[in-house]
């Protein structure tokens, strides 16, 4: 087998076999096939694409290249659950205990913020003395015993992925469906799950901004799911917008309290139990999505699945204290309000926006090597279909900095679109697709 | 400027600005752009094109990476030819000492044989003695006292089309047109030549199988000439049969030898009449392509163009006796004769098969690092049209070894194809394009 073969066979739109993309994928991984082979190789494939059976199989390839989490002895369905990224998109921490606390186990591998979207290891380390660096053994442990972990992802499990993505970051061959599937795949189903429910975002403050190309993508991953043996349901919803009322690490941690303690925005809650459903449903808990949200919405008023966030937040060494009172929880130093310029209602808030904001005010990374604070973001006050008047506060902005605070301010104020007439609002949930 | 910019900007199919070009082909060449990130460009431009102007730019910029030939000095119009390659084209050695004989300079710089395809500098070095490594000193002097000299490319001219093409080979990027417009016309104006005249071959035995690629390929070096400000004329010419009787180094040359003393195929010197007809219209010696073909007729059957080649045998370290007694030239070994399995006519002589039988016998290279037979070959004593009964000789195989003889006697076996009626001849010329 010759790596230019094959690299001129896709570039003439030909499917790959399954033992040429292993023989690829682990060539790449041992460095045999050299970068700039590689990066031909997916030039070609972002132009030419690839099929449902080859993206199963570059999935599959890729998780043969490092070590993948041995579930032996967790009982129950492993369910996970995957969002693309976005602007105050907190699911995952009122998910996975939400999950747990209906009888599922959810082995959860997360990122970190990238770009103007918030990552899930930085707003749970937002909580003083959280670990995410479970060693397999702590992970397994806490999947026992409380049905759900919250770890990054460890160098060992798909070192082809980040080999690879490192590449496509400088050749411009990031966007391409079949190889993002097999990125978000490849991740998941090293870490054990069994089934996932993927929230794929659309919209201004998503990465796949064309709802067109948001489809593509979520038909691809259930239909690589498929292809290797495993449910997958996907979620298009609407990012927009930021989802609920609070960007930022801490701040977003607050506001899931509330929605575990039963006084969430409504959108968000509503949100949680869909996927909630979805998960219950894929992992054979209740027969059908809606049973699986009545469940789900039992547990949130129940107040199990609180609990279960409390044990986890105790588990992975954080202070359960600041979540009990999480007015003594990291806290910015400057809240500046932004206020209405006219009267009308709020048309709509740009989720890109708000995402930039809260990256000058220090919640995110414009590079890989930048911290994050704890404490800045912004807090909605007005979100979309409220009627304001001349002088109304719209949002808040936390910041340990004045002229950073300044400059998101502007940012907010060209982020709030104000209309004339009465607005309403979007919904979050635009599609589903629930088989191949 | 950041290349993965640029990448994706060409991988979207838009047009690169010239000092994007630029800094593109100057970083590639110093290597402060990374191959991997060329090549991701290469493959985006092999499947998004490029246009015109994108292309003049990707030439100059090219030309720019080394030493451009000094002809200050040299009078008279410089004009060359370029063949894409074919199986038996020997036209250079007769065109460039007729054009030369006609009042012309050719500053002619060849490769050498590459897959199934001869070289002329393999052909060149057949004769005892030639070198094709003059200075540039040297080839200035026989510019001005022969009016033609044949070089092989050094390493300081076009530096970064040797780069590129080593990258181009293992990545899968060689088939583009506008890739290889630049490649050719870089080297051709790095040397010095004001116009040219390009043969683009076509058929089994040309790098261009196909009729419509060649066109694209002819237009897009005429279009990319007068981006350049020079007069570039594309003959596309059929390469489905080798050209002339001989094919192989030394055998060619012996078949040279014939059409300088006027007794070639007439085939093959019309050709070589009409190309040397439009190189002395673009240089402005005659008024047409007609009336440069009355004139190179003149001067090759006046024997001056004989004379020439002589004359510049001598100056670049030749034997001439071996051209005024070829029977005295490299010779092979074993010659055997292919002999008719049928009656009929030859329809056809397929001129890949023909192409790797003369590589098997050693006239070519299957890797780089092989060197080539001086005396080995092909000749055809039937040809196209002519009438076979059974048992008639088709053609003469001659190689240093038993067992690659039989071998490349039955690919000729093959390469013979016999109708059961009458064949017209197919035209060589088959289009032209002289103006973008």
């Amino acid at each position: 087998m010759r790596v230019v073969d094959l690299i001129v066979r896709k570039r003439d739109g030909e499917e790959l076999a399954p033992e040429e993309i292993d023989f690829l994928v682990r060539g790449f991984s041992t460095g045999e096939i050299p970068d700039y082979q590689f990066s031909a190789l997916l030039m070609a494939i972002v132009l030419k694409g690839m099929s449902a059976r080859e993206t199963a199989r570059l999935t599959s390839a890729m998780i043969q290249s490092g070590d993948v989490m041995n579930m032996d002895g967790v009982p129950g369905p492993l369910v996970d659950k995957h969002s693309t990224g976005g602007v105050g998109d907190k699911i995952s921490l009122v998910l996975a205990p939400l999950a747990a606390a209906c009888g599922l186990r959810v082995p959860m591998m997360s990122g970190r913020s990238l770009g103007h979207t918030g990552g899930t290891l930085d707003k749970l380390e937002s909580i003083p003395g959280y670990r995410t660096d479970l060693s397999p053994e702590r992970f397994r442990a806490a999947l026992q015993s409380i049905g759900f972990a919250m770890i990054g992802q460890s160098e060992s499990v798909v070192p082809a992925d980040r080999r690879m993505y490192a590449l496509r970051d400088v050749t411009g061959t990031v966007e391409s469906i079949p190889l993002i599937t097999a990125s978000i795949m490849s991740k998941k189903f090293a870490e054990g799950a069994q089934a996932l429910v993927m929230d794929v975002k659309t919209g201004s403050g998503a990465f796949m901004k064309d709802l067109g190309q948001a489809r593509l993508l979520a038909r691809s991953l259930v239909a690589t799911g498929a292809g290797l043996g495993r449910r997958v349901a996907a979620m298009i919803t609407d990012m927009d917008q930021p989802l609920g009322r609070a960007v930022g690490n801490f701040l977003e941690v607050r506001e899931c309290i509330e929605c575990l303690q039963g006084s969430g925005p409504p959108e968000e809650v509503d949100l949680t139990v869909q996927q909630a459903g979805r998960m219950l449903w894929l992992g054979g808990v209740r027969g059908d999505p809606a049973a699986g949200e009545a469940l789900a919405r039992e547990r949130l008023n129940d107040g199990s699945a609180w609990e279960r966030f409390l044990r986890n937040v105790e588990f992975q060494g954080g202070d359960t204290q600041v979540l009990l009172h999480p007015e003594k929880g990291p806290r910015a130093a400057v809240v500046k309000p932004v206020t209405a310029g006219a009267a009308g209602f709020v048309r709509r808030i740009d989720a890109y926006k708000t995402g930039i904001a809260s990256v000058i005010l220090g919640a995110g990374r414009s590079r890989k090597e930048d911290t994050v604070l704890a404490g800045v973001g912004i807090t909605l006050t007005r979100t979309q279909g409220d009627e304001v008047t001349h002088g109304d506060e719209l949002c808040q902005v936390h910041g340990e900095d004045e002229a950073k605070v300044a400059e998101a301010c502007r940012l907010m104020e060209d982020a709030y679109q104000i209309a004339g007439q009465k607005i309403m609002p979007t919904p979050r949930l635009l599609e589903e697709i629930t088989h191949a």
